[in-house]
């Protein structure tokens, strides 16, 4: 089978770490392809980020030429799945929601840990509409920024451990999940040092999305994720031939 | 005052029945600039649509040129409100949280009629994650597309109506919310026929705008809405000189 | 347009000065008139007090001779707004509901900053029925009692602003809202202390009344707030020539 | 032991029977003292008649002259029992809240049926801020007003048997509650023709009331229901020589 | 009438005790009659115990030959309820659910203090099935083992108060639950420390079981409740006549 | 890998039936164990019948004598998956739980078709505790009784796809769960019959226990399901040596 891994922000060196937590994770017979989108920000830590790539991962799923058998969107707390579902008819599994619902398997309540404090809000959003919050303690900030962990794993990984213990203690939970796709590559690391479960997102969606595949279930297309009925989209796909911005440029207030 | 009012979809002729509706709404020196999207589908009714529409408002409004003092999302139940206020320090108000909080000053419950069967659980979910949903009786479809609110007035007043009736006597409902942007012509024809109060989002979120501009209220940026971090952000504003598309071309599943 | 806005204790100084607050809120062409309950507490901290009030202000209210278009309830977390919506077509506002649908455009989590300690469950109490909780991050106590507002605003806005403060930091508040009517008279100075926006409930109240009025909206009458079905009401309204009592004077255990 | 049983309005023969109802419940030697407001409509339907219940209730209960270890506020879903709380230290007991506590021993979920349909959003309020609401599996009206009850009985059966066999089937209701003070006298017969357990409140509450003061239980002072704060409190305990006023009279809009 | 009083677990001193609190808690006529398992662990402190004393009750309770009214299941957060509500007509009232539905009567919210930190999701779950949750501030462990409240009362005092003293600053509680059924012989003592009302389960059981009995009360036989339908049931009533283990043994992983 | 997977009661056919299921999901290197209890119901429809086979699963999958890697409660809305999570380090998963989760991936709500009315409740009750009711649209009986799915399977296809349509078409459900293991063997012609994805717990908890090995996921121990305390646990492992009850002798009430 093969799975699309769909990196949410515009840097290839994310693309390749989460595609090899993938494939680390994958069955033997499983193809993992990384996805990068052609436009967005180089890593997501916000609405603004997140909605355009909520449209970049639309427009590279739907460019992709081969056949696939499932999608991952490997962006923790990002907008866009129910996209994707309206588009594909193979199941599309978001890690948000694939750790989550990993993570209530091994434990009573769960906390994620996550980048940056701004990040909290969306995840709990993203958990609210999932249906997946009920039995989570907390979602907690590292305060690393989502590119920081792959600069300074070290520090990531001690910042991390740290709240990680916090949410045990204060927050009563038995379980961790990692709140951020680039964290995937630090998941053996930080599962030495807590005494509890810790679960990756992209490792759980992979295992979902194989799961869902060989129990022959495809997304329902009754309502809410029917395919879109047949009219003028202007300008899609999306032609991106602009260079990258400077940083912060363009975006007035 | 300033007010942009930024229709979700391409279709001109909504986009001027929109500012249409909100000049009769707005106070006297308010002045309304509609604003329609350079991309997307020429009606929202589903999420892949809806997260292009989120994409396409906040590229046009970070477009416009002038000054403005506030902006309207003027599409029911769609994503993207939350990056408008991230990008912006002036208030946004989406009509779907406007219209559901000014008819809870009015009655017990409310009922949401709006288009068809595929939005309502969107509006069910932009209701819960706003927080508004604690008292929302229903969000009933009318079963008539968005774009023909407009070729058949008529038929879609008697089909709203009908669903109207059904929430009052059934889901005891005690005011009617209408529920798409597109419904803001029919308004008073409705409200005639209904025996209930009748919200129109745009209306009511003209009046929200207003009201949180004269008392100087403005966005809070702490950690949500706090301006995007500097960073490189490929390809944005998104430069689109794609033909339109023939409807549904171009969707692969 | 004339509103009415409602003391809901027998404090002239502060219907003065919620009056006040009211003006400065409102638009050019609108008369405020601020109304004084005949009976019940000097201020109002506690279920008691709030069920005397809410009798109160409906007496005060049915008693004033001229016509209005909107009344305002200025008392936050009191008892009675929905025996005035039966009472009353027009528009009722209470400024503790106001004040959180108006905070809820601002930010993801609004904190109320209140008076007593003692206040606090009456406030939650008022948000959990109004369906206006969801996204409170919390309500907090500044200890400071409703009359000491007026006799000691440099202590009084310390203590609301250490309370603010906190509720950023540790409840994630992004919004702070004032939580008592006798608040509005510091607001000016609350908001130049505290990062992020500040909503006093009175001046939102007096926006959305307006806001209601102008674009036509009724409370509802087919269900909760229908009028009373005539029926022999003894003792209404009610005659009061009693003199003042002493302090806490006949309320016996 | 010693009971005060307060009845919500101002109709003595309901008085009486809600007195008798609790003299078949109580123990062999509790007295029950059944108490009549001074003011307040001969019947409560909605909340004008509730708040003024509510105050109505408080005056009677605090000019009664002897000594009392409780006291019953018998109407259903009615104003005020925190008011009572804050003012006694004797425990207090809402037949609303008795009886739904009393249902919950008895199956998975338990159906309320009341009166008149504007009564059932007052009913919903009062379960969900007593936190007892999740069980609840609906609030039906027989559509039988307050006074009715007493003047044709044999109708009065005949719709609360209908409606409750409705929230058998419809509701999965296992438990019927009798939602209205009124209902005492005909618990008998309605028991005889329904399959389910039918609680009452009246006997629920005397129950529930004995049952406190043999444990030696009493109302919390430490926040929500300590005693008002030394105040100037004018025109109370409210003076009452007003005559009856003629039905409707006086409720201008 | 005549009370069984189920003990939990197979601790003889324990069933003493706690129908030692349930004979001070009983009405004059009322006969208590302890019930102490065949087979299970000397104290419940988790979910395997707790399973083990949902069957063991069932066991000893369906084995008691006599006559009787009521049952009272004597352990706090234990499962197993609602298997005797199946298998029996009168009433059966958990003491978790009986403390709490108590506490509620006498302040807005409720802590229960209990054992040890793992019992503290057990009673979370049964508070929220039982739909008894919205009130409870939250539940606090003190950090005594069952069994070490009988051998070490004074340091289980301590332990017990301190943690009450926490919930009541800290969480905001106005009551206290003890929430074990080994605390019934604390009551008294505990209750002189804290300056809140003290509400033991067992005791409220018994008055809630007798309440029920005197008003006719009894479990819906219609949906849930309903008597197990007839067919083959292997091995039970249980015979036991195995050793008891040792501590530990034979409980592989 | 080997997965034991349980059945809830004493019905061997029903067991292999299960474990052919569990084959079928299971990935090629998978040994898949059926457990049949050695007491307990022949089918379990009720909280009596439950409550046993919670202990009867403990006691056959602690007897069980060799190695394994994950355990599968195989009865749907039963009571004791907790438990085994305390005795077992290795994974185990619930059907009811599995079969939820995986549906959420699929569709924006589910429901469920059960068997018989009597088993909604418990199977509401366990997706509470779950925290997976959140978009749960409906628990539907097919009137169904656990072994007349074996007897016959014709009439219980169609009993359970006219449920899985009301679903669809009323409840506004997008998937179906089939809510009970011995529905397992039906699956494959159920779905052909929906035009929604159908997901059998049997095989979405193989998948979900396949995931969490591969994972290298186990049990936190931290707190809910820390192993058993040492203790005296008297008449454990359960000696069974009774004879087979007559169906429904020994039960008395």
């Amino acid at each position: 089978m093969r799975i699309l891994v769909a990196n949410v922000n515009t840097t290839q060196s994310m693309t390749d770490a989460i595609a090899a937590q993938a494939r680390r994770a994958a069955l033997p017979g499983t193809e993992i392809i990384g996805v990068t989108p052609r436009f967005g920000a180089e890593s997501c830590e916000g609405n603004f980020e997140s909605y355009l790539a909520a449209v970049a991962v639309m427009d590279a799923v739907t460019r992709y030429e081969g056949e696939f058998d499932a999608v991952i969107q490997a962006g923790y707390g990002e907008h866009g799945r129910e996209g994707l579902q309206e588009l594909l008819d193979v199941p599309v599994v978001d890690i948000t929601e694939a750790a989550a619902a990993t993570a209530m398997y091994l434990g009573h309540k769960y906390s994620v840990v996550t980048t940056l404090d701004r990040a909290v809000p969306l995840i709990e959003d993203r958990l609210k509409l999932a249906g997946l919050d009920a039995r989570c303690a907390s979602v907690r900030a590292s305060g690393m920024a989502v590119l920081e962990l792959e600069e300074d794993p070290e520090r990531a990984i001690e910042a991390i451990v740290a709240e990680a213990e916090w949410a045990v203690r204060e927050d009563k939970a038995e379980v961790i999940v990692l709140g951020c796709g680039g964290m995937a590559e630090l998941e053996g690391r930080i599962r030495e040092r807590c005494g509890v479960p810790v679960v990756d997102g992209v490792a759980a969606a992979i295992a979902a999305a194989e799961s869902l595949v060989r129990l022959g279930l495809t997304t329902s297309k009754v309502r809410t994720f029917a395919r879109p009925r047949p009219k003028a989209v202007l300008g899609w796909p999306i032609p991106v031939h602009a260079p990258a911005q400077a940083p912060g440029v363009g975006i007035p207030g």
